[in-house]
């Protein structure tokens, strides 16, 4: 794999921003995607992320019942297969061979890397505590991946009703923010 | 107020996409702003955001003790604004008068809405289970105000150590996905 391992202290750097993520899991061998925007930084390390994942999806039960998922990160050349994974269900359909997209083992989870998305994060559910009355799970990554070619990542910001944003200018000031 | 009332059921798409936000508190009527980009939607309708409030923050306790708050989304023209609340205390600045920034009347809390952002969403806490362990703020969206002028926002996006990305293209795409 051309990607290289990324410290885990920077993994807020890849979310914080607010991009659409492909969630995938696998259960009992079979793996899935959905995309997913409702995430955020919940500590820096290690990296916690709380994220919501409806009971509607079929991704509930796999992630629910192997407490582990990878958060993969596309760039807009994805855009297409970001939209057809959330308009359909992986109780019906194949969503890596429907898409076009390639299914690389992890090395901590035994749900698969995205190898076209441009990073990947492992993760293993930390707390569930709300996953009852939110469908909220707490995620800490074990492993990150990031493609060290990609130096300005044009992720993809889902602003509702099938718009989403990609990035314009970085600006840079001089924050002591982390 | 030039700002029109915003359908509660449209939120999320105010704040999926990440932006930087500027939260306000009002703790025996001194009020306060801290920057924050660790959110996320949790559900439609009513709205609720999730968000961490570092302990170390003074907005922490006003938040904490009067349950109340302000979500306050800025644009790009305030960016040295939140870089400045960013790195100030409230514990020894007003950070309105600092910075210039204009605090008015809200409808249902007592924390001010900053005028100069072109949306504000008046909060209520809903779910303290998580404060204890993460710092996890549960708020419910009591009403929202938006700047019917500003039609493509320009919201801040942060990548860490100070470098913040704004929108770029806009592009459609036929998703189901609310």
């Amino acid at each position: 794999m051309k990607k290289h391992s990324f410290p885990l202290s920077k993994v807020y750097t890849l979310l914080e921003p607010g991009p659409v993520v492909l969630i995938t899991t696998s259960r009992k061998g079979v793996p899935n995607i959905m995309t997913q925007s409702w995430h955020t930084m919940m500590e820096f390390v290690p990296p916690l992320v709380g994220c919501v994942i409806s009971g509607r999806n079929y991704s509930f039960d796999a992630l629910n019942s192997t407490r582990e998922c990878v958060i993969n990160i596309p760039t807009v050349e994805l855009a297409k297969q970001v939209v057809a994974i959330g308009n359909s269900s992986g109780r019906k359909v194949d969503k890596f061979a429907h898409n076009g997209l390639t299914a690389l083992p992890a090395s901590q989870v035994q749900a698969p890397l995205i190898a076209e998305c441009y990073a990947n994060l492992e993760c293993r559910v930390a707390d569930t505590r709300l996953v009852n009355s939110y469908n909220f799970f707490i995620l800490e990554v074990l492993r990150a991946w990031i493609d060290p070619a990609v130096k300005d990542p044009q992720t993809i910001h889902h602003r509702g009703n099938g718009e989403f944003m990609v990035p314009g200018a970085t600006i840079k000031l001089p924050s002591h923010m982390k």
